[in-house]
C-alpha cells in the first residue's frame, strides 16, 4: 500500500489524496514536518516539500504533487481527472497550476505562515496586515471561480477534474484558516459545497491540525 | 503558427522554446511585459505569468509552461521529452518541477529581481547581499546536478527528457545575469556545454535583453 507523507493542512498533499480517493487506491497516511529539516524526509526528497509517496513493498519513492497526480493518471484508469482533448487537458493543467501556484503565492501560503507556522514553529504572532492582504486577494479567486461556474460545470470544463480537486483542495486550508469569506460567493460556494460532499473529502474535513482549530462552517456540507 | 509571448530571460518561455525547437515546432516571438500589468496579456492568463502561446488561425491560446509542454508532448509525436515508464516520467518531472519552482525561487527569480527588474523597472541598485544568497544557493544545485550526471548520462535517466531543457532553461538565465560560477562543477560544466551546443539553444544564446549584458562565457560552447 502506498504510504503518503504530509501533514494535514498541506493543500499539495491534500490534492493528491483527492485524487487516489476519487481513483480508489488505497493510502496510509505518515506524517512529515518538512520544516524541522529531517534528513530522512530529505533523502526522500532533496526539494524538502510535502507530498512524498512511497510503495515499500516495490520500492517505489515519488515527489512534486503534480508528478504524483499524472503518475496515478497514467497508471490507474479509474475515474480519469485528466481527460478530454489535448486543449481541454491544457485547461486542466492551467487551472492547476493557478491554484498550486498563484493562490498558494496569494492566500493558502500566506494563511499557512501566519496562522501554523507562526503559532506551531516560530511562537510568533501572526501579522493582522497579511492576515488581511490574503483574505482580501482570496476574493478576486473565488471571484474567479465564480465566473468559471457561471460559464461551465465544472472548473475546467464539463466533467469534475483535476483542476476541481486542486481548487477544492487549496480553499479548503484557506478556510480551514479562517481565510475564507463566503458571502457574495453564490456560485463558488455552491460549487465547494458540491466539493466537499464527496466521498473523497470526507477524510479531510474530520482532521485536525493540532491546537488550530477551524471555524464552525468548515466541515459542514450543508451550510 | 504559433505565437509565443515572453521576454528574452523568462526561463519558463526558454523552456518552452527549447521543447518546441526540439520537436521542430515552428513559432513566432512577441514581446510581453508582464510587469506592466496590460490589460490584453491578462486577458490572454490570468495568471499574469509568460509565456503565453496563441495559434490566431485556430484561435487556441495556452498558458502555464508545464501544460504548455505536456500539449506539445501530446499532440507532437517527434523527439519526445516526456518518455518512458510512468515512473521515469514521474521522475523528468519531479526534476522539471524542482528547476522551476526551487531553483527559480532561490536563484534565477531573485537574479531577475535584482538585476532585471530593478535595473528596468525599479530604477534600484541591485541588493549585494540578495545577490550573494542566490549565487551561493546555485551552487547547492550544480553540486545536485553534479551528483546526477555521475549517476546517470541525463539528468532525469539514458536520454535527454523536458528536465534537462528545463534545468539548462532556468540556468541559461541565472548564467546571463552573471550568477552561476562554473568551477568545482565539472559534470554539471560538462552537461551544460552539451545543452548549449544543441541547436535549439542557439537563439536564446544570441539574444539580448536590452541595456542587461551577460558575462563573456555566457554564449560561448567551447568555454
Amino acid at each position: 500500500m502506498w504510504h503518503i507523507y504530509q501533514f494535514p493542512l498541506c493543500p499539495f498533499s491534500r490534492k493528491v489524496r483527492l485524487l487516489m480517493a476519487e481513483k480508489g487506491i488505497a493510502y496510509e497516511l505518515q506524517s512529515a514536518r518538512p520544516w524541522e529539516g529531517e534528513d530522512r524526509f530529505f533523502a526522500m526528497n532533496p526539494a524538502g516539500c510535502t507530498p512524498v509517496i512511497k510503495d515499500p513493498d516495490r520500492n517505489i519513492v515519488l515527489s512534486d504533487s503534480r508528478a504524483i497526480c499524472e503518475y496515478f493518471e497514467e497508471t490507474v484508469d479509474r475515474n480519469p481527472q485528466i481527460s478530454g482533448t489535448a486543449q481541454q487537458r491544457a485547461e486542466i493543467r492551467r487551472l492547476v497550476a493557478m491554484f498550486d501556484e498563484n493562490f498558494f503565492r496569494d492566500v493558502s501560503g500566506p494563511l499557512l505562515h501566519e496562522r501554523m507556522k507562526k503559532r506551531l514553529v516560530l511562537r510568533q504572532s501572526p501579522d493582522a496586515k497579511a492576515l488581511r492582504e490574503a483574505m482580501k486577494l482570496a476574493h478576486d479567486y473565488l471571484d474567479y471561480v465564480d465566473w468559471l461556474i457561471d460559464n461551465r460545470p465544472w472548473l475546467a470544463g464539463s466533467t469534475m477534474s483535476l483542476a476541481d480537486l486542486t481548487a477544492a483542495a487549496q480553499i479548503s486550508v484557506a478556510d480551514y484558516l479562517g481565510g475564507i469569506d463566503w458571502t457574495t460567493h453564490e456560485q463558488a460556494r455552491a460549487w465547494y459545497l458540491v466539493m466537499k460532499s464527496r466521498p473523497s473529502f470526507q477524510p479531510l474535513l474530520s482532521e485536525r491540525m493540532e491546537v488550530i482549530q477551524p471555524p464552525s462552517h468548515y466541515a459542514e456540507v450543508d451550510a
